[in-house]
This record gives structure tokens, C-alpha cells and sequence, in this order.
């Protein structure tokens, strides 16, 4: 039967108001963007109502009575397989916001403004039994929305809260996977560490101004497809992609003392910066022409930033600019920049490790907090299985160190639980990626080493950005890749860098 | 009869989304500012889209079918004098958004919009025949708007279109104040001339890096009492004041060769800042809180551009600072600076004229705007009445100079009319204000050049800036200074500049 040129009406009538949505989605985007690189301090009770206000027409839009029966009604319209699938994430943005009762997305709003607020003084004075005492309340009523959107979803509790922002991610394949990956990695880790004991690494001679900085920084960006007349390169405090498809901004800290953070940050902002900059312009109004999740976001960054930054090719490529902005000295031999970017050394605090430590990082947060939500364990039992799990899998001690350790993170204290897998799902996307690419391209660290970047950029636009939510993640991963996720390419990836 | 402390409840009911549009209009003024001073070019469409899906929201909500019955039954309520204050401006902006047919609105749109993009080459090509195709159009929509405004105010029609911008204001009254500055305005500006003719002033030699001009702006702005925890400055091709209440952002724009242009620039949009920054912040979301006109707008920025900055006092107390920013030179020694701060030179352009010649470029618009609309002559008719205008007001041969005469201003292509003498009538507000402070502090001069410039803030902070939309504009200036609008007052300041 011929598919229909046509929309049809309920489908049209919802393409209207998620069109509209959008709109209001991007006075949000610009909002947030300002909030953190613009506004003065005094700018900011009066934002945060404007933005609470926006937030509110946003959801009553989304919840409108007579949402749902359009999307019921344009489910039973004859569409065609791009309209369907269209259709099909309108479907989840609309029962992601109606699933919950006002009361609970309120009560855990209160519970996360009031913990995480206290925790940044918490964390400060090390105090883990003031901050469980509000972090409690966050995961009780966490463990109420996941009940409520397994109902609504038929998932398992945990996967119903990742699904928010990984949907289709199951706790039970990432567990699969991260068991694996707990087999090899700790052991490679120790080969890593041994092998780079015997090496010399010359550290580099700051001060770095920022302006040079932030000249290299561009000029990597320029390098990296970056799209100036839509986007913007700015500092803040915590570095982000933020802005809309048409208007993408990034941000980086910088440090005198470290051009690395800067540069490292640029590169990986510039990986999310082009995914949303080549989203299917014609459908980026629309959930469908979205990015797909937080795990292939995250594998955009890692794949700019791990797979082909840290690279040698790519280093050698870059170390000329990196000596016409920042001067030349011996540190930034193409040698010697591999090796800065590739030390290992386990920490305690997730947001500097290297490479090869982070996963474990990850490993250890999926497991607190799956059992903190199927009730498994209890919130008091949390530092205990940190202790454990950190000098299991790291060799680190944190007994004690609340402060570097159970309490490092924002995440919980804001109740964004099933969030931390994306991290490491990234990564492995992003090995099974380049995967792809080499395999294809059996010179590419030689062209990427002549500055022609275009078997990745290719890639990722044909097989990632161009798609936008046009399938599920798995089925995008496996048209691109030819298979679904695949943790082994990630530790070629890693046993062919740092062994 | 005591009055009641509780609002009623239709009164409530509209504080409640009178509220909530002031948070729109927050997110308005961010989208606005953002696209002037940050944006990347190809950002512009989306932007522009979700401004206008903005501006459907905001009319939308201003033009519900229950706001005009919520303002009918406040009207029945009980209310202490404030809130019936705020009920009036209420009943104004309710007004102004519903009496034009959407139909006439969306031509009115698309006809400025056409016009004023036109305009763009037809002003560099001096193309009037081009231009008065389409100004025809604008003309004829401007003169329905008007009749429709008139018959629901009772208004003449040009004073309908003034009340837009300028509530309360009569062309009547403006008309017989222009008259007495048309008496004496030309020949005071014939003997500023002859006088300043046998003055040497002597020019400052640039360049002025873009840096030491904002770094001296910045610490004016802090002179003159701008709070910088809530506001910024920054840079843009068109200066103006925008952002928010809470969050002030002005903006300049800089020449390397000329420093003054930024420096007063700065000056004139701090006014407009301080009026921002001290309207009564717990009524600030309320039309009854927010700036009275653009005519009171006006009048700060003049008071601080014209009145205080432009004077030998205040001259000679930021000479130092002039001097410490941009290097020591012979003009930037007091008496110079306050020479090249006055001199008059009639001239073709209204944005470029001096405080002296101003006005008359103002006169002449709005005797040529008020007599389109009310259909006393034709498009066709306006080179000819501009050439003999300029030619007995200012003594400035226009024929056959579109360019620089009749086409120079974006006003009347974007169907900005009666907003003109906004302008004369601030700078008159302006001059009467400062009589009425001069008249309390005699010392004032003095008092300025010591950096006490308490006096000007404080009467300013009283009488107009804390008192928003509380009045109507002639019983604001009438509190304020002991009588309505006299134009004696600017009469007498500028013979005390000029003579």
C-alpha cells in the first residue's frame, strides 16, 4: 500500500504544537546559556522566575488533555515510516512529562533545590550524615517516580529512570557489558601504570594567558568543523554545549597554569557542538530531528575528544598550533603530548581521571544507585559500598573522604539517577564508531596526521548527526556499525593505546 | 471610607497574569538583547521565529477574551488608590493590544517590514520614488490604526498614535510648545555660532584603543551610580538600554578616532539604566511599576547626557579621568572638553545634531508625521515641506538629498509615529527637572565638580525614578517640579550653555 504524500490531521495538529514547543524550548536553551556566561548575580531571582514561568507553559503544553488523544488519534492515521517515527517520540515526550503527578514533580523539585544546596557546603565539611538526611527524602521520592514509570512503560524501575534520557538503555545488558569490562580493565589499568613508570614526560611551563588560550582553542575549532556563524565559544564555570541546533554554544574554563583542561574541554564541547550543529535541519523542530540520547551525545564529545584527540596523529597534527599560540617549548613535541594525554592514575574524583580509570568511575555509581532504586540497599549503606567498590576496582581509599568520595557529585543530590552509564556508553559507542571508520579507512591516522579529518566528519554525518532520532539508539548504532553495542571494541581501543 | 488592605478579586485575578506576561516579557527582552549583541549571524531565523511564537504568546495572553471582563469587574471593586493606579495602566495595555483587528496587524507587520528592508538600499541609492511606494502603504495602515485608536480613546488620531508610546501627551499642547521654541530656537542657535566662531577648541588625536574607551566607560557608569551586580555593558552596531529590571544591559558602540561618541553614549544609556535599575522593585512586574513613557525615559537619559555631563562641572571632574584612561592631551583639559561638548553645527543629520539644533530637526518631523496622518498632505508632499523646513529652521539646503533628508530615519518605515517628539519633550523634562534641583541646591555646579552627585540622584531616584506609571505623566512632572511641561525651562538652560 503507498504510503500518503500527505500528513494527516491529528499527525499535522501535533506537528504544530511540537513545533511550537520548540520555540519555547529554545527561550529556555537561551535562557540557561545566558544564566551561566552572561547574567550578573543581582539578574538572578528574577531569571529563575521568568525561567519557571517558561517551564511551566512548556509542560502545559506538553500535558495538554488533548495531546494525548492526538497522538492516539494520529497513531491510527496511515503514516509513513519517517511520520511514524516522528510520531513515535512525540509519543515519549508526552508520556515522559504526563506520567508524573504534579505533586511529585514538585515535592522532588524541594527535595533537590533544598539538597543540593545544602551539599555544597556539606561536601565542603566532609558532613556525609547531614547530607544523607536530605538525600533520603531525593531517594524516596526517586524510588516513587521509578515505581510510577515502570507502570507507565513496563520497564524495570531503574531502566524507567535511565529511560528519561538513554530510552531503550536496560539496566540488565549495561550490567552485562560494565561485568565485562570490571574483567580486563583493572588489570589493564596496572599494565598501563607499569608500562608508563619507565617513561619520561615533560610537563609544560605555564602561565598560558587566556587570550592565547582561547586563540587555540578557536582555531582547534575551526579545525574541527566548528560552525562560527552558528555558535559561539565563551568561558564558564562549569564548561557545556548549550544553545539550540541553529545556535550552539560552548564554553570552557580556563586556567593559567593548564592549557590542557581548556583545550581538552574545547575539543570535547566541539563533538557535541557538531552533532547539533548537522541535526536534520528540516526535522529539528521536531523530537525526531533530535539528538538521539545522552550516551550518543556523549559518544559525539568522546569521539572528538578521546578517539580522535588524544590520538598521536592528531597531536602531531595539532602540536604547531598548540606552539604558535602558547610558544614553543619541549612539552609540546608530538611525543610528549601523547603521553600527557594518555598518563594514567587512579583518583578519587571521577571529573579528572584519565581515559582508562574513568569507566570504573562509572562501573561503581551504576551499581549504588541501580540498588539504591530497587531498594537493595539503603542510602546509609552507600559510603560503605563506596569504600569497597573504589578500593576493588581503583585501589584508591576513601574511607572517610566523603568529601572526595560518595559526595563528589552533583547527580543524586538532584535527583538525576540512571544518568551516570551515558558516560561510559559514550566511550564505547564512540570505539565502536572509529571501529567503523578504520575499517574503511585503513590510512586514517595518516590523513587525520595530514589534516584531512574527513573520513570522521564523513562518518559521523552520515551515520549519527544526519539521523537525529530517526530510530531507536540501538537500531541506530547497529546501521551504522553493523552491530549492536560492543564493548570489545573499546578495549581494543584501549589495549591499542596504552599497551 | 477606609480601604480595604486585601485586593479584590478580578483585581488579583489580573495581577496574577499581568505577572505572568511581565515574565514573558523578561524572556522578550533577553531574546532581544541576545540577538543585538551576541548572536551569530546564522542564528537569526530561528531566533526570530521563536520570538514571534514569544509574541503570539504575550498578545495572547494580553488579549484573552476574560481579561477585558476581569478589568471591568476590578473596576467595580473596591480599590485603594495604588491598586486603581494599577488597574488604569492595566485597562491601558489591555487597550492598546486589542483594538486593532488582527488583520490590520499582521499588515502592519508585513508592510514595515517591507518597507524598512527596502528602505536599507533605496536610502544608499536616494531612491524616494522606490521608498514612496511603499511608504504609501505604511501611510495608509498608519492612518486606520490611528482612526481606530481615535474611536476608542477619543482621541485626535495623531494623539492615538503618540498615547502608544506617549500616554496622556497632546499634539495640541506639543504643537504650541514647539511654537515658542521655533520663536527663539533659530536665532539662539545663530548666536552660539557667531560666538563660538572666535573660540578655538582644540581636537583630541586619537586613536582611542576600544579597550581604554570601555574602561572609562565603565568606571563613568560607576560615577554616575550604574549597578554593575545587576547589569552589564557591552557592544553593538545601534546603542540602546535593554534587558530587565534586574538586569540592566546597555550597550555602545566604539570608533577608535572618536572617543566621545562612546563616552556620551554611555553617559545617555546610563540614564536610561538608573530609571531600570531604581523603579519600585515590589511593583516592577506590574505596568504600574514599570517606566512611564518614552518621553520620561527620555528625560533621564538627557538629564544625564545633556544636563549633568555636558556641563564645565562635571566636565572638569572627570577630565582626571579622561586623562588616566586615554593618555594626557591639551583637550582634555576642562575648559576644551566642555568646548567641544557645545558646539553647534546645523547639520543634515537628526542623530549627529548638536543640543542646540536637536530640536528643530524634531519640530519638522512632527509637523510632517501629524499632518500625514491626518491626511493634511500626502507622501508625495513630504521632500518639498522637508527641503523648506530645513532650509527656515536650520538654514541646511536638502533638495534633491533624500539620502541625508527625508529618508535617513527607520521611524516612519517601521510605522513608528508619534514617537518623535519623545525626543524634544524628554530633553525639555530634562531641563525642568534641573531647575527644580538647582532650585533646592544652589551650590550645585560645585557640588557636581566635588563628585557629590547626590543631589541629581536623589531627586531623580524620588520623583520620577521610584515613582514607575504611579501618575500620569503630567501629574509625574507636576509633583516633581511644581508645575506641568514648561518650555522655558529648556529655553533658560540652553541661553545659560550657549550665550
Amino acid at each position: 500500500m503507498p504510503h500518503r504524500l500527505m500528513p494527516q490531521p491529528s499527525y499535522a495538529q501535533l506537528e504544530s504544537a511540537f513545533t511550537r514547543l520548540y520555540w519555547y524550548q529554545h527561550l529556555s536553551a537561551l535562557g540557561d546559556w545566558d544564566q551561566a556566561v552572561m547574567m550578573p548575580p543581582a539578574g538572578n531571582e528574577a531569571r529563575a522566575a521568568a525561567m519557571a514561568e517558561l517551564d511551566v507553559l512548556i509542560h502545559n503544553t506538553l500535558t495538554d488533555p488533548a495531546m494525548g488523544d492526538r497522538i492516539a488519534a494520529a497513531e491510527q492515521e496511515d503514516l509513513d515510516p519517517a511520520r511514524a517515527a516522528s510520531l513515535r517520540e512525540m509519543r515519549r515526550q508526552w508520556q515522559l512529562a504526563t506520567v508524573l503527578p504534579a505533586r511529585l514533580v514538585q515535592e522532588r523539585s524541594l527535595a533537590a533545590t533544598r539538597c543540593e544546596h545544602a551539599w555544597r557546603d556539606q561536601r565542603r565539611d566532609n558532613d556525609w550524615q547531614g547530607f544523607a538526611v536530605n538525600l533520603r527524602t531525593v531517594i524516596d521520592l526517586a524510588r516513587e517516580e521509578a515505581r510510577l514509570r515502570a507502570d507507565a512503560t513496563g520497564l524495570p524501575p531503574y531502566d524507567a529512570m535511565m529511560d528519561r534520557s538513554e530510552p531503550g538503555a536496560s539496566a540488565a545488558r549495561i550490567e552485562r557489558a560494565f561485568a565485562e569490562v570490571k574483567q580486563w580493565l583493572p588489570e589493564l589499568v596496572r599494565k598501563a601504570m607499569d608500562k608508563q613508570a619507565g617513561e619520561k614526560t615533560i610537563a609544560a611551563r605555564g602561565p598560558f594567558p587566556v587570550a592565547s588560550q582561547r586563540a587555540l582553542g578557536a582555531e582547534l575549532m575551526e579545525l574541527l568543523g566548528f560552525d562560527f556563524r552558528g555558535g559561539r565559544l565563551d568561558a564558564s564555570d562549569h564548561p557545556f554545549c548549550g544553545g539550540v541546533a541553529q545556535d550552539v554554544r560552548i564554553t570552557t574554563r580556563y586556567q593559567e597554569d593548564d592549557f590542557l583542561q581548556s583545550m581538552m574541554g574545547i575539543i570535547h564541547e566541539t563533538g557535541h557542538a557538531r552533532y547539533e550543529q548537522n541535526l536534520p535541519r528540516d526535522r529539528v523542530h521536531l523530537p525526531v530531528g533530535q539528538a538521539r540520547s545522552t550516551a550518543i551525545h556523549e559518544s559525539q564529545s568522546l569521539s572528538f575528544e578521546m578517539q580522535l584527540a588524544r590520538s598521536p596523529a592528531f597531536l602531531s597534527l595539532i602540536a604547531p598550533m598548540i606552539r604558535k599560540h602558547l610558544g614553543a617549548q619541549e612539552a609540546f613535541e608530538p611525543d610528549n603530548l601523547a603521553r600527557m594525554n594518555t598518563r594514567v592514575r587512579p583518583g578519587f574524583i571521577r571529573v579528572e581521571a584519565d581515559e582508562l580509570t574513568y569507566p570504573m568511575h562509572v562501573i561503581l555509581r551504576f551499581e549504588i544507585e541501580r540498588a539504591l532504586i530497587e531498594g537493595a540497599i539503603q542510602v546509609d549503606d552507600v559510603p560503605s559500598l563506596w569504600d569497597e567498590k573504589m578500593q576493588t576496582y581503583l585501589g584508591v581509599d576513601t574511607r572517610g573522604n566523603y568529601r572526595n568520595g560518595c559526595m563528589q557529585d552533583i547527580h543524586w543530590s538532584i535527583s538525576l539517577i540512571g544518568y551516570f552509564p551515558s558516560y561510559t556508553l559514550g566511550a564505547m559507542y564512540a570505539a565502536q564508531y572509529f571501529a567503523a571508520i578504520r575499517s574503511q579507512h585503513g590510512d586514517l591516522d595518516a590523513r587525520i596526521a595530514a589534516a584531512d579529518l574527513s573520513p570522521v566528519f564523513d562518518w559521523l554525518g552520515a551515520n549519527i548527526w544526519s539521523q537525529g532520532s530517526r530510530w531507536t539508539t540501538a537500531e541506530l548504532v547497529k546501521r551504522a556499525t553493523g552491530q549492536e553495542l560492543n564493548a570489545m571494541h573499546f578495549r581494543f581501543h584501549l589495549e591499542r593505546r596504552y599497551l
